[in-house]
């Protein structure tokens, strides 16, 4: 089994890994090569829980949303028992992609192939096949669409294209109940921003979860919550997370440092203080604060290329109030700024490390983390120290 | 070998191809895989008889065009004793690409190198090599302009790239004196439009040969011409094609459904109420109708990338005929409006086929041709039934 | 060793190398297999002294400039001791690339890495590494930028990535002493054009060192220098060159044909009557007139695709003289043609040699240079004749 239960207590640099010569980088084709990129895709992101889209974004029967990992397709769609189903978008006659718009309503409560006219009910059930006999190997019981397997984390839509899937309270053990605060579930999109970046998936997760690079690269972040106070509470797993310290009183990281709206829902005491980092390996970065959720959506495009999407969650009281504008437009800001700042430099490391000079680098005593999660993606792909080798 | 002669009658589902389970489409890869489509472009592309242009596009000495198939480049030119010849499109010096213009005329009634001013006759003999010394394995003689075989078939040129190219007649023997009614020598296109697209090119010979999808996709075609009078003449080999019956008295494919211009030539009798759809495998769709002919010419690009140019031909009196510019358009403007509704849903496929989970589809009763292409494409890689397993 | 001493005297066409049946080109494959370029770049581009820079363009304490070598990326700096160093453009932490802007100035004296602020001194040493401990495999004076050797010759900056290159003066031996009338090193650029060009790195040295296509290429070009004239003085090694005579006298290669400026420092004798053509394999082409010197600095970016920068130097009288204007006008004018005659024929040479039909080509007795060219092709990556069979 890929993940198993995890001491949810900070582990100590060398203590769990077996070290040699210090904490080393991944050697740099892990950022390049065709081939590492494609063993991702199929042991990562076709088989672990991902990220999809919130279940606000297709809020009544018959509402859809296309979802892209590599080569496969999804349609993303509520059904007449108000569930959430992920059907793979295509046709089982010949193949024919389903559906082009990338949100919309099947409002005849059917998905219909344009090519032949093959009729699909919101479960996937194939409900007419026009001129098709049944018999000599066709049968249309047989012929539902292709579905994956779907999640409901807090209003986060999650998808598993494997099969079998290990159950999702397993993978994001560290997850659950953690921020039931906020009642995400409640949250409203605010404002979404999409990045295209040319640099490898993992590079945005290891910009994540290591502020060494705060003080040079983000000033105005460090100064609203200083880098010494950077903790970790899980340093291991699918589920890698900590927080930082606000140093203003009611403050929250918004261009003035001052909150944006109201704290979020139920949360209190020292939330009110803190900013939570937590990477959802392998697509997604939560990033809950007092007033408002921010997170990221990663979609790799390749080796070298990724599709980021930045969300602000805020509760939708806050949305419809006029006053609050100022304070969103203020949150939205400060972190398109600290964002770009960021895709800056894991941009500059895509090229760098694609040097034949280079060998595996350095993590310093603040960067344990990104160890631990390079070891996440060695265990996926069933890679050992062997295959390090520069 | 490849094309043996063919029974020209309507072979049932089943029959002719040992059949196991019904009949499935080829696997996803078969649309997808740069590999598959190499071994398609050297042993189909470069080996069978392909179309190239209209005589009448290089109507004078000197005349010539430029035709692309994948890296080969050649020059359809006009020679002095009127043939039509097609060479290579480079110097034997040291493989300079002769002509880069797409279309023009060798006033000089040579082609030169602009290099180092090598120079051919119109017959692709080397008259002149200024510097260049007879022997030590350099001889004049030996250097013509490499060479594709030229067949002019009712004023379509067609060539072989192939050193021994099976005979015209035995490749297209389905189509020798089929439409000699419509004398197409002597007609004269009359517009043309340039697709490109993001499918692979059996995609298109696939949606040209049923019309299974003509209810849903094209309303308008399917007034004019009912789906169920669809028949096929010519169910196996290079050559497959068939009819459909025309609704109106003096009607043809037009946006009001009306002639768009007087008979051509010779067609008479139940030709006058019929449509015809020829596929010319690979790379030609014939689309002869009472008073016009539509053509289309498929250029590969790559696995999922494609040019078709459509060609209306008309007889000359009608395209000097200001009175018939409206009928023209109408054609025009009918088979534009069709040409897009498919490629539409081609390029759809294209992409649905490439999901992982897309395994063999079902062909229909209406569809058993394209099985039948899928055997001939078979059977030109020299692929078998175990090289279509998912 | 690769570069021999070599005799410098003109070797007539089948003395040196064994030749059967002529000479013959290379095969097609070797302007366009990924696999060939990528050695050419392993074995040539990353191994031998290439051209990088002139030091003029970073003429102060903490000036650089980048240069790329397919995925290496270099920072040239001028040290604290007014030395040239190259450094690769990656951090020694993580491998992010130090610097982006092309050219500038490290006013500090210092090279910081933009994300976690480790910071180099322009000899290259590790001055800081923030929150690093030492130890465990980790030290400080072990983490040196990687540096690339760096050869002044004449004001040229040469690089070479090889751990171990062979001395500038045995690659470049013919060169050594040669121009030095010239003083190239007072020169200045006074003109620049980038070229960005669709064909092969070798096509360019090729058409660089035959004057058979110069009459019907460069009706202009033949005018002020007969092609009768050329001559070789190097026809083996690294560096091939040669000359060909003006006709007019104090003339030179400008729109009239006219000297653009006086003769260049100690220029004289018959010097004042040649334009030299010397390729320095393999990227930089040197073209001393007797009034300027022409150069070109040629920069692969794949089988098919380079950048070509186009240089002008003159004294920087003539450049600072407004009354020079016209002549250096005329010059860049004459040249800018000429290039782009050239590059038209290059890229149709690429075009055309990646037909199937395409086999070697013949050389005639004007292109025995080229033959040469290509066995110190063949030379460095260690290829033999039967890696040439068509």
């Amino acid at each position: 089994m890929l993940h198993k239960k995890v001491k949810n207590k900070f582990t100590k640099r060398g203590v769990d890994y077996p070290i040699i010569d210090g904490l080393r980088t991944l050697p740099g084709r892990y950022y390049h090569s065709r081939k590492i990129y494609d063993e991702e895709i199929e042991k990562i992101f076709c088989k672990f829980w991902i990220y999809a889209l919130r279940a606000e974004e297709i809020p009544s029967v018959g509402d859809y949303k296309l979802v892209q990992i590599e080569d496969e397709h999804l349609i993303i769609v509520r059904n007449e028992q108000n569930e959430i189903n992920a059907f793979f978008n295509l046709c089982r006659h010949r193949g024919t992609q389903l559906c082009t718009e990338e949100k919309g309503t099947f409002s005849k409560k059917t998905i219909q192939c344009p090519y032949h006219a093959w009729t699909y009910g919101l479960d996937g059930k194939l409900l007419a096949a026009p001129l098709m006999k049944e018999g000599n190997g066709f049968l249309k019981s047989e012929c539902r669409l292709h579905q994956a397997h779907v999640n409901n984390w807090e209003g986060f839509i999650f998808i598993s294209l494997a099969h079998n899937p290990e159950p999702f309270e397993i993978q994001m053990e560290a997850l659950i109940g953690k921020f039931s605060d906020w009642n995400m579930a409640s949250l409203r999109i605010a404002h979404h921003i999409r990045y295209e970046l040319k640099c490898n998936w993992k590079l945005i997760l290891q910009n994540y979860q290591e502020c060494y690079h705060c003080p040079g690269v983000h000033p105005l972040l460090s100064q609203w919550t200083p880098v010494q106070s950077a903790q970790h509470d899980y340093s291991k797993g699918a589920v890698i997370g900590g927080f930082m310290d606000l140093v203003n009183e009611r403050g929250s990281m918004t261009m003035d440092g001052k909150a944006a709206a109201p704290p979020v829902c139920n949360v209190s005491g020292e939330d009110l203080q803190r900013i939570y980092y937590y990477s959802l390996f392998p697509n997604m970065l939560l990033t809950p604060h007092p007033d408002f959720v921010l997170f990221h959506h990663i979609q790799p495009l390749g080796p070298g290329k990724i599709i980021n999407d930045c969300y602000w969650l805020f509760h939708p009281d806050v949305i419809e109030n006029k006053n609050a504008k100022n304070g969103i437009k203020s949150a939205v800001q400060f972190w398109d700024l600290t964002n770009q700042q960021d895709w800056q430099v894991c941009e500059q490391m895509q090229i760098g490390t694609k040097s034949k000079r280079f060998t595996r680098g350095y993590y310093s005593g603040r960067e344990d983390v990104l160890y631990s999660l390079d070891q996440e993606l060695l265990k996926a792909l069933g890679h050992t120290e062997s295959d390090l080798e520069d």
